[in-house]
Formats: structure tokens, C-alpha cells, sequence
């Protein structure tokens, strides 16, 4: 049998195994992966080193060595993180609706997992064990993809994770790593429909983009932010300026930063008069003619800079003339992530609320707080900015799907 | 501007101009519609009569011209369909939950439309008035690609809605149709994602498998159904046989209906004696050979056979030694779609219910009931047999996402 082809059968073995799996078992298995976490901190970070010493090897910048990077905290910390998932309620099983037909059919609509997920992702390896983490308590099994950089640290956890299942009584395989990291098993895996029910790409957006674009497995798109604070005509100065700040510098290399600010431009020069003090030297600016005139512009803003997700200490800058104008600039440009209006005027607050299409939108708050902590529902397997399925953050009831249950005796159609 | 991309531009802009139109504008354009249907009968039947010379033209089978066929008869079952779908409530706007932060913020879950919905079908020229219904009427833009055999038929049809949605007051581009229906523009249609939502192919296994396979849009796959009623060795016998022939006979061509009985090797005999005279020249059997030495098959069935969704009076058929067995057999042949236990042993029905992977799951009753209708949930634009957004029959709720809206008052994250 195939390699990818053995992955997807023994995925479809465990998932069925993993039906009689109660909330118990489940948190038991938790348990023991986080123990076993810390016991085997020493393997871990030897395995580990042997692929900081390729990633040096093969000139890779300071913050890819970082990211890679696990030390003896980074390891408490996934424990921590195991601990964290395995006290969140069980989503699955939850009676969603439910309703008797016209013929006496009892119909019941149950919560379920989604099945066999697959995992894409980058040389991070804290997402091997986060991601099987959130997959086993919402009860799916997932195979997981990482970034050839991270095989030796990403297989060393798996084992750890498939002992721990094996010592709590759950299939093994219920939790698999794609050890062939070549780009040929990478494709082949995206086709994989036959054996995993979703794909979830975890990384950057070329990532992200590659995915969806060579996928003939349903995808969840997450994590691509290019998100917008809008400083409408009527907003609160103080408040506008806290917001724009907090949205930008508070944590800039995330997906709900904000990547530019909108200014109506009759209160454009009040606004940027108050903020360039605070970003000075620190926050570069990439304006439009209009907002030039009141801050440091490193240059003209392009329509590129307007599409760009920096990541970074950078924003982009643009003067409305209305908060029809930034809604029409954020349909053009926005990933449909997280948006913001500061404003005092309802009819603007209701009008920017209703016409923004996307996953989260805010009047007078920062856009840095769409994430599964902050909103209560624990963990997140990422933020979706598609419209499909799930938006916004994505917590375990989103890893789950239903189905309809119908009990009868006998009915049959006219 | 390239054509299709004009098509998306359109829809984007109706797409905004949709957000402002409640439930009773929407009601208002779907009367219209209905009246301008039965208003324009004359000239919608002399499009489609173009299609249909041109279809004898190209010698399609009788089967096929009947689909392409519009009469006043089926010109009105259209109108009143369109009317049904007006009398169903709309989805839109309802908050589906809330809740504050332990900051304040005060967040809010609301349904709105998925925005533009692509439509992919045959030559079936109702699919047009019956997707645009009900894409209009969960809030959304649709823009349609249907059969090139179809084009007279379905440029009169959207000619009468865009009429109709103007008169009304709403976007004329909310309806759009593809009329360049080459195989390039289709490629490229599926390619579309700056301007489409999802995607949803109407039509036989072979389109919805291409639109899967190139589709760089999210899918939802409808309609493939390879259904099995899997009769238990507890079961009545007389209920086993009334479903057996109810799933398979009562309406075989669509996708509800049953393809294979399993049947437990205890009661193989009793079962088959009672229920082969009932389909004796009536219905083909493809048995495997412990089921043929008591009916009259065929052929002995291959696995070809108990993958194919015949839509036929044709049925596999296969002896199972336990319910474990007639699990493992559904979890390799089956679609996801409706599966069905015939049995009185309350732990082999709980167990059925538990393990199998489906939309619907009975026991007891005919797969034929998986159907919006049926359901209670209204018309339905198809019957998804995936897992990601919604399973089962697709009615309005299910055209549907939800937003995250924030309220603050200045509130930053720390």
C-alpha cells in the first residue's frame, strides 16, 4: 500500500474506534500527554537541536531559528496547553434540535466530530502538539503535515502523543505525523479526499494560498489578516487614538492587528497630530497624498501597501471622505478578518456594522481582541476568515459537525 | 473588463445593496416573480422550444429532452414554487447568540447571508427560478451557470427575474447568468473567488466530482447518494421488507434512495422469499453469491456495483454476518448521505446510529425521508453529503454564516 494511502486507512480505522471514546477517556489521555510532555523534555529538545543545527546549517534567518526553537519553558508551556484544552467542556454529543414529523418520525440533530482533519503547517513545532490537542477533545483524528525543518521535533512528539493515547486506551492513530516531508507527498496529501474530511492550513499566507489553490479536500482558510481601523468624522479623539495604537503595536506580527487606519478626513489632522508622537521612530507609515501633509511618510501608499498583511511595526494610511468610503475601501481590500469603526454617531456605527462583511466587526474596540481566548471559548484552532463552516475564531465546537438521528417504526414515503 | 470578471463586479456591488433589503422587499420581488412567470408562459415556453429542436438536433435521449422541457404546467409549478419560498420566514438577522466580555464588550452572533453563491447545474432550466429563489430569499447573489444546452431557456428565465427584482426594488444583478457557457469560462468561474462565496453543483456525480476536483472556491457537494438499508437479524420482517421496497421503488431516481440491501445471513432466506415477488420483473439484482441462491440475480455483484448510484429500479445486494460487518461495508461504499437499520435489538440500532458516518441516520424507516420537506425545514437547494457547513438538506438557514459584532466603549487589549 501506499505511504499516504496506509496514513489514510489507519485514520479511518481510529476514527471509527474513536466513536465509543467518552469526554472521560478523552481527558485522561490529556492527562497522561501532558506528562508525559514534561518526563520527556530532555528527548524532545535533543531531537529538537538536531534540527536548530540544520536550520543553521541551511542559513535560515534568526526569528525561523526562534520559531523552531523548543526549550525546557516552551515545553512546560504545551503541557500547560494540553492542561488547558483538557479542561474545556466536550462539545460533542450536544443535542443541538430536535423535533417529531407529521408521520410520528423522531428527528434528533447530534453534534459530532468532523472526522479524519488534516494539518498543514510551517516549522513551528508547538503546533504538532496543539493541534492534536484540540483534534482528540473535540473527538476528531487528524494526520499532520509539518514543515520538513521540524521533522525531527514534530516525529518525536507524535510518538510521545501515541504512547499516551496508547497508555489511555485510544487508537494510536488517532494522531499521525506525514514523516515523507518531500513536496510530491505534500500534493498528494492535498487529494487525499477519500480518507480526511477537512484540511486546515496553519501558517503564513503563501501557505494559506497554496492550499486552497491545490486542495481537492475541503478547506478552512484562517489567519490571513488585513484588518482596518475606520476614524469616523465623529469619533472620540482620545478613544480613536488609543485604538488605533492598541490595533497596530500592542502585538503587530498578528492575524488581528490592524494593517491600515482609515481618517475622515475632516478630523485628519487633529487625529494624526495626536498619534505620530506616539509612533515615532516606531510605527512606519506609508500614507496617502492626503495624510501626508500631517506625518512622516516613508512613501506614497500603493494599492499594494493597502493589500499588504505587514505583520510588522508598518501601517498604511488613507484619508475618506466618508464611512462609505472605508467600507468600500475594506470590500476591496479587507480579508473579511476584523474591522473596526470609532464613532459616536449611531447611524454610522449600524451602517459600517451591517454593511462590513467580516468575521468580526467593532465599533470603539481594539480589532486585536477576535480570538478564541478573549471571546470565552477557549483555545482556538485558528481564526477563519471564510465564510463556510465557521468564522472568526475557531474553538472546539467549530472542529465538530452534526448529523440527523431518526427513529422510527416503520414509516415509509407516499 | 474580462466577462466573467464583469459578472463579479456586479454581483459584489448587488451583494452591498443587499444588505439594506429586509424580508418583506424580498417577499415583494418573489410575487413578482411568481406573477411575471405566469405572465411570460408564452414566451418562456418559445425559448425552450429553441433548446429543444436544437437537443433533437443533437440527438439527446428522450430522458434528456424531458428534462429540458417546459410546459404551462410546469411553467406554473414553478411560480408556485416560487411562492412557497416566499411564505417560508427568513433566516436573516437572527442573533443566534451573545454574550459580554469580561471587559464589557458586548459581543453578538448574527445570521447573514453567505453573499454571492455560484450555481453550477444541468440542462434542468427550473434549477434557475428554483436556486434564484432561494438564494434571494436567504439574502444572498447568486450568478448561475447552467447547461449550454439550456441557454434559450435560462436567458428568457433570469431576464424575467432580474424584471421582477427591479420592479421591486431590489439589485437587478442579484440573479446573473453565465451565457458564454464554454468549458474555458467554466474553468475559469471555478477559479472566481474573489468574487464567489461558495460554490454549489446541481447536477449527476460527474459534475460534482469536476467541480470538486478544479473548484479553487469552496464546494459543497449535494446529492450523491449511494444509500444501503441494512436489514438486522432482529428484524420484523414485515417492516424490513415494507422499507426495502419504499427506498428502493418509490422514487429510484433520486439520491435518497436506496442502492444496496445488506441483509443478515440468519434471515436471508425468510427476508428475500418475502420480498422477490414483490419485485420480480420490476426491479434488477446484483446479488453476491450468498444472497443469489434465493433471489434471481443478475449477475454475482462486484465491488463497481456496490459503489454505483444506479437511480434506477437496480440494487446490489450482500449477506452480512453481523452489523459490525454491515458498518464496515457502508463505511466503504457509502456517500455520507441517508443509511438506514431495520431491527428490534435496541443495542444493534444504538450502535448503527453511533458508528456510521451520514447525513441521516434511521432506524426504522425509509432512507426517502432525507428531504427538506420532509424535514419540516422548507425548500432546499440540495442535500449535502460533506461535512464542513451544514449536512443533510440545505434549506434556507443553511445559505446562511454568522458575524461577530463587538460593541465597546474604547476598550484596548492589554
Amino acid at each position: 500500500m501506499e505511504y499516504l494511502e496506509k496514513l489514510g486507512v489507519n485514520a479511518k480505522k481510529a476514527e471509527r474506534e474513536m466513536c465509543g471514546i467518552g469526554a472521560s477517556d478523552k481527558n485522561k489521555a490529556l492527562k497522561i500527554l501532558a506528562e508525559n510532555l514534561l518526563a520527556n523534555t530532555d528527548s524532545i529538545i535533543s531531537e529538537n537541536l538536531k534540527d536548530i543545527v540544520n536550520a543553521k546549517k541551511n542559513n535560515m534567518s534568526a526569528a525561523f531559528v526562534d520559531r523552531l526553537s523548543l526549550t525546557k519553558e516552551r515545553v512546560a508551556q504545551m503541557a500547560d496547553g494540553v492542561l488547558e484544552v483538557c479542561s474545556l467542556s466536550d462539545p460533542v454529543g450536544e443535542v443541538t434540535g430536535g423535533w417529531e414529523l407529521y408521520n410520528g418520525l423522531e428527528v434528533t440533530k447530534k453534534r459530532v466530530p468532523l472526522g479524519v482533519i488534516g494539518i498543514i503547517f510551517e516549522s513551528r513545532p508547538n503546533v504538532t502538539v496543539d493541534a492534536a490537542t484540540l483534534c482528540l477533545k473535540s473527538g476528531n483524528v487528524c494526520i499532520l503535515r509539518g514543515g520538513s525543518d521540524a521533522i525531527n521535533s514534530n516525529a518525536r512528539l507524535t510518538a510521545i502523543i501515541q504512547d499516551s493515547l496508547e497508555k489511555a486506551g485510544l487508537p494510536r492513530f488517532a494522531v499521525q505525523l506525514v514523516e515523507d516531508t518531500s513536496r510530491e507527498t505534500a500534493a498528494k496529501f492535498m487529494g487525499l479526499g477519500q480518507y480526511i474530511d477537512v484540511l486546515i492550513p496553519r501558517g503564513g499566507a503563501g501557505l494559506i494560498r497554496a492550499v486552497v489553490e491545490n486542495s481537492s479536500v475541503p478547506v478552512i482558510r484562517t489567519g490571513e489578516g488585513v484588518c482596518h481601523v475606520y476614524i469616523d468624522k465623529y469619533a472620540t479623539l482620545d478613544m480613536a487614538v488609543k485604538i488605533a495604537d492598541n490595533a497596530k503595536t500592542q502585538r503587530p506580527s498578528v492575524c488581528n492587528a490592524a494593517e491600515t487606519i482609515l481618517v475622515h478626513k475632516d478630523i485628519i489632522k487633529d487625529f494624526w497630530e495626536r498619534l505620530s508622537p506616539l509612533w515615532e521612530g516606531k510605527v512606519v507609515i506609508y500614507a496617502d497624498e492626503a495624510t501626508a501633509r500631517y506625518v512622516k511618510s516613508e512613501r506614497i501608499a500603493t494599492d499594494d501597501d493597502y493589500a499588504a498583511e505587514f505583520n510588522d511595526n508598518i501601517i498604511a494610511a488613507k484619508a475618506v471622505d466618508s464611512v462609505n468610503e472605508a467600507v468600500e475601501h475594506i470590500a476591496r481590500f479587507g480579508t473579511k478578518h476584523s474591522e473596526c469603526i470609532v464613532t459616536e454617531n449611531l447611524k454610522n456605527a449600524e451602517f459600517f456594522m451591517k454593511v462590513v462583511d467580516a468575521a468580526a466587526v467593532y465599533v470603539n474596540a481594539s480589532t486585536r481582541f477576535t480570538d478564541g481566548q478573549q471571546f470565552g471559548l477557549g483555545a482556538e484552532i485558528g481564526i477563519s476568515n471564510q465564510k463556510l463552516h465557521a468564522r472568526g475564531p475557531m474553538g472546539l465546537s467549530e472542529l465538530t459537525t452534526y448529523k440527523y438521528l431518526i427513529r422510527g417504526d416503520g414509516q415509509t414515503r407516499e
